[in-house]
């Protein structure tokens, strides 16, 4: 699988901002902590700072330290500080005394509490020592990465950033919402699609919509959207017809590396390259569109970020209903799946004219119907892709 | 579960531009079409508009039609016009000849091909009829239904809104990237846990960072961010000390509901509305941060937003190794659970400090011990509360 894959390189790494580091980014470089976490012996309550050789005597008040503030203070036998959580020990305390099991009068602290040495103290270097490999290259960023990268000051890791795709949907057919359809025209739906879509693969998407169908429009787009994309998709003019401009203009352009591979809906599939940056022609039909993203371009895009789940998972899966299939070609049928009683039963979702959004609504996989497999009997077992479905968009 | 979700109100429907509604988002209306998709009858192929009682005859070419491009042409019997994939169809045509099986001489089109009528014709409304309800209230949004509304026209969907949080972490002691670390002073790292987290559950994150322990700034900083937030979320200032200032400013600027729920990590958590906009105040360490928002926040971030899967999903599991636990607190313990010959097993990720980031680098689970639940030994089944890893980062 992923006729693509080998051809369009991984992006190289980019220091980020960390507060513009998106949950999933790959880490690029070892962190290794250049200071320690915390840096200084901080109290785990509010309370009181003590000698804990003292036992449980009363203990002259010397006042009061809060977190993110000290002074040259010692602590000698038989005295104390009033200290928050998160502020550093004086020097010659070993123990904090949490403030319920304390008494202040005139000047003094009592507690009957006996205090160990270490009580209530989060060490220097106890959370992340100075120097030690805190997450190696290659690491998936979740919330709690970020913050330890926080925590460290690591302000501009070096991470696999994500690609940005620009979105070209050509054709005169193609009408901007908010308009009245003329006779002939269709609201262009594939450019919101694809920016959902790949969205939803964690990569950015900027629409160029719309783009007459004109040699000079195209290829006006086309020089335009390589300037600042990884990626560039298009949608529509790649089928047979004399006006279809995409792969004559991206051959004046660049150089184009095949097209028509034989997938339905999806058929005609084009691969060029313009100044260095990868272009992909899909067919104009929204579910096309929608299919060859998912099967080809998700796991590009995820590559080319260095993301570790590439693919989609997969499911053995029973046809709840006989299905159609010609032979000659490999197929994906939009699907619901269920479980039920121990097995996952398939529906598919209605027709599968490959112009019919509506049969990918609802639709939680892609049934992969192999070339050379004729029509399926209700009961016969396929391979279920498991598509994003927004009613699961929770981890599994 | 839950103790915030009763008391914060879902947002109310925001009509939002097509191509701002992110992957995820619930529809706050039924979308019934109020044109059909196609308009108009339409040739899937590219090939010849023909009229199909005509057979095999050679037909007298008219001329040519491109996709968004019409005229008042008619077809008359022996007569066939040259048309694009996704062209109207002439009138008095009502069949396509695929390009494929023709020829064409000096004005006639030549083929061995008889047409049966509505042959590689889309007709009008096959994909969606004028009036049909497509997607009804409630739906969530995916790739397909986004553009199946782009398809429909409906540039401005009533959906529910992603919440906007405000992220205030308050404390002297908290230093900014990029700056040397002064004695006593820790770096602020629950901004950025937070505002991935935040990100994470499909909700819009501002940071408003390192709020100094002043009554007049946390004053002028609550009262700032109660003005363009869904929902404001504090960290830091809210356990005993003399110094601790949310929960007084903010029984100042308006309700405290409630503070102080007995989570371990997380134990004092104030909830409070100040100008009619809930306020939380967590505490300040970063694990209690991350969980308690993972237990109590993101779950109402959920509601507020409409989404279906509030809840993360939890499996019984068994300990790999005993775990000590104090009785009287209900807590959750950092895990990395892992499915071996058939059973789930979980590992604790290292020390459980409530400051060790590094407790939850790696955790793909929050084991819930509750109240009442002493030691327990290597063996002993628990529940699981499955949480986002960025190594999982698809569905499933």
């Amino acid at each position: 699988m992923g006729i693509l894959e080998a051809r369009i390189q991984p992006l190289p790494a980019r220091r980020t901002p960390l507060h513009e580091v998106e949950i999933g980014a790959v880490l690029a470089e070892d962190i290794i902590a250049s200071e320690a976490v915390p840096t200084f012996d901080a109290s785990t309550m509010d309370g009181y700072a003590v000698i804990a050789a003292d036992g449980k005597m009363p203990r002259r008040m010397l006042g009061e330290r809060q977190a993110g503030h000290t002074d040259g203070r010692h602590l000698a036998p038989g005295e104390c500080l009033r200290i928050m959580t998160g502020a550093p020990l004086p020097c010659g305390a070993n123990a904090v005394i949490p403030v319920e099991f304390t008494r202040e009068d005139q000047g003094w602290m009592y507690s009957d509490l006996e205090p160990h040495v270490g009580l209530n103290i989060r060490p220097a270097g106890s959370d992340v020592a100075s120097g030690q490999t805190v997450l190696p290259i290659d690491s998936a960023l979740g919330a709690a990465e970020i913050g330890l990268l926080a925590a460290l000051g690591v302000s501009n890791p070096a991470i696999y950033p994500a690609p940005r795709v620009a979105i070209l949907t050509t054709g005169d057919e193609l009408a901007p919402q908010g308009q009245v359809l003329q006779p002939g025209q269709i609201r262009d739906s594939n450019s919101y699609v694809l920016a959902a879509a790949i969205r939803g693969a964690g990569a950015q998407a900027r629409r160029v919509a719309r783009i007459a169908d004109t040699r000079a429009a195209l290829r006006a787009a086309l020089l335009e959207a390589v300037q600042d994309a990884d990626l560039v998709i298009s949608t529509g003019g790649v089928s047979m017809g004399t006006h279809d401009l995409v792969k004559p203009v991206l051959e004046e352009l660049g150089t184009v590396h095949f097209g028509r591979v034989a997938v339905k809906p999806g058929l005609p599939l084009t691969f060029a390259t313009v100044s260095g940056t990868p272009v992909i022609g899909l067919p104009g039909n929204p579910v096309s569109t929608l299919v060859g993203f998912e099967m080809e371009i998700r796991p590009v895009l995820r590559a080319m970020a260095h993301r570790r789940a590439r693919w989609r998972p997969e499911r053995q899966v029973r046809l709840a209903h006989s299905i159609r299939h010609e032979e000659a070609r490999l197929e994906f049928q939009r699907a619901h799946i269920e479980l039920i009683e121990g097995t996952w039963w398939a529906r598919a979702t209605g027709s599968q004219a490959s112009s019919r959004l509506l049969s990918l609504v609802g639709a939680n996989a892609l049934l992969r119907i192999p070339r050379g497999t004729g029509d399926l009997p209700e009961g016969a077992s396929v391979t279920a892709v498991l598509i994003d479905s927004p009613e699961q968009d929770v981890a599994p």
